[in-house]
């Protein structure tokens, strides 16, 4: 089948061997699929991943033991778990020592025309849900996590660190949930297109005002020194950038003015489902451009440039 | 009046100035003072301090216009605000932004004959609570401060990491609560002391179990990272070093395992005092020393052993 495959290099391969059958599981033939930053990562070595990479998709299940599952438009949960262990018995799979995740660890991924994960992963999509919308579940799950993780008054201030992808899925999802998030970054042209969203946004460094909540959506690392800055006393920062690998980070202040800092990554895609059946989010209007598999590796560099957001990849 | 000044270097002055009456303040005459990790960073420079050091004391009220302090023997929460911001407002005097700090913050400290703090700052020592403990109460109220942050349930496992003076009382102070913390370190002398003192201890190297808190009293730039590597998914870590200035860090478990990172600083006096008259923990195995004040360099020294506890300065 054709892939875009990372192994050293990242390269379009046409003869990738297609997965085959395995119990519990089922192939799915993937319809679209997002690229994001942490694609962009791995093309870089991050998580030292070797095979197909990707991991944001909607596709249609092609072969399933599972009669309810047969033929089903699906997305699906990106870690799969060893389901014996402490973390898969309370269901969060998600932190399973042994897990595997679709294109990052262990499990080849999304970008190609077929991939397979554990049945209990997949979580059909309504009709009213177009593709070019349900592809965006899984980022859109990460937005939702925060929610989950911290209660957050209506009171409180918000800062979302960040015009990229995760930054404005963040924001489109506080909004849709009655926050009034401030989006903060460095580029002007996507921040007057978040604000046509209806977002209130700001140039990152004409920021002093002190946040309540600081969300560093950044994937630069220094952002959580930025954030530390930025935050009230007492506040709670929430990372979602895995980026800050081997930052040089002064502690002191978090320790001074008793910050709570929390690690955030994957969701749930049952609320994030929920949202975009009920129209709480649109995420449409932040797609950049849709390419086909063998033009994968274009689609990375277009995904690539800070002045766009989600590029998708088609595998039809 | 003699005091320990830090100015570019620590010395001993026989001639320093003695505070004057100050309108809302009280004077007191010094009784015991202690020396803690933060007094020998400022006396390497941090927070960029000049003038009397040290924070931990207990003390007469030598002068005031306070009818209800005449005489009494105090204790006294070192960080004083303006009055007048959100956070004084809020009785959090100690995140005030325009706060001096006693010994550390633009306020000369306690290794003197006499200081000064404001009267609400002070609070009286009931006479069951011997000075060799009363001057305990302010690194127990760091300890208590965690226990204010979090709720920790029973069944959670509890990793006090270091074995230098706070980690001991942290874990003390836990300890009297019914907690079961293991204290982890790397002098075996000193866990050898502390498990005397009923406390579970280990070799910091040898542990290999991931714990559902881990409390950093590493007093290092790297007790994070270790701290990362020995907290479960999901865990919580608690900051009680300022020590990791310019730390660099790889923050991406933080991210991925959805670890909450709690900065924790200076605590509330009155659940540390109730501690203290109740007996829940006795400090005073941990006094390795107590010196003059004109000794006062040597016993920085001594306390800068790690092989140490806590070295008292004696202002009588």
């Amino acid at each position: 089948m054709r892939a875009i495959v990372f192994d050293r290099k990242l390269e379009f391969r046409a003869d990738y061997p297609a997965p085959v059958d395995v119990p519990g599981e089922s192939v799915m033939r993937v319809s679209l699929a997002g690229i994001c930053g942490t694609d962009l990562e791995i093309a870089r070595g991050y998580m030292k991943f070797r095979g197909v990479t990707g991991h944001e998709f909607v596709g249609k299940v092609a072969s399933t033991s599972n009669p309810a599952l047969r033929g089903r438009r699906v997305v699906g949960e990106i870690n799969a778990g060893c389901g014996r262990c402490a973390s898969c018995a309370a269901g969060l799979a998600r932190h399973c020592e042994n897990r595997t995740v679709l294109g990052i660890l262990g499990r080849d991924g999304a970008f190609a025309e077929f991939l397979t994960l554990p049945d209990a992963n997949l979580i059909p999509v309504p009709d009213s849900v177009p593709d070019e919308v349900a592809v965006f579940i899984e980022p859109i799950a990460a937005a939702y996590e925060i929610l989950e993780q911290v209660h957050l008054a209506r009171n409180r201030t918000i800062l979302v660190m960040g015009d990229g992808r995760l930054g404005a899925l963040v924001a489109l999802a506080l909004n849709g949930e009655k926050h009034v998030p401030l989006v903060a970054g460095h580029h002007r042209e996507k921040l007057e297109r978040l604000g046509s969203l209806g977002l209130d946004t700001a140039l990152e460094p004409a920021l002093h005002d002190r946040f309540d909540v600081v969300i560093d959506c950044s994937g630069s690392g220094t952002g959580l020194s930025r954030a530390v800055e930025l935050v009230k006393p007492r506040g709670t920062i929430i990372l979602k950038s895995t980026a800050a690998a081997g930052a040089e980070i002064n502690l002191a202040p978090v320790v001074i003015n008793e910050i709570t800092v929390l690690g955030s990554r994957c969701g749930r895609f049952a609320p994030a489902l929920d949202a975009l059946v009920s129209g709480k989010l649109d995420p449409r209007p932040l797609i950049d451009g849709t390419y086909s598999l063998d033009e994968g590796i274009e689609a990375f560099d277009v995904a690539a440039n800070p002045l766009n957001f989600k590029i998708l990849l088609s595998a039809s």
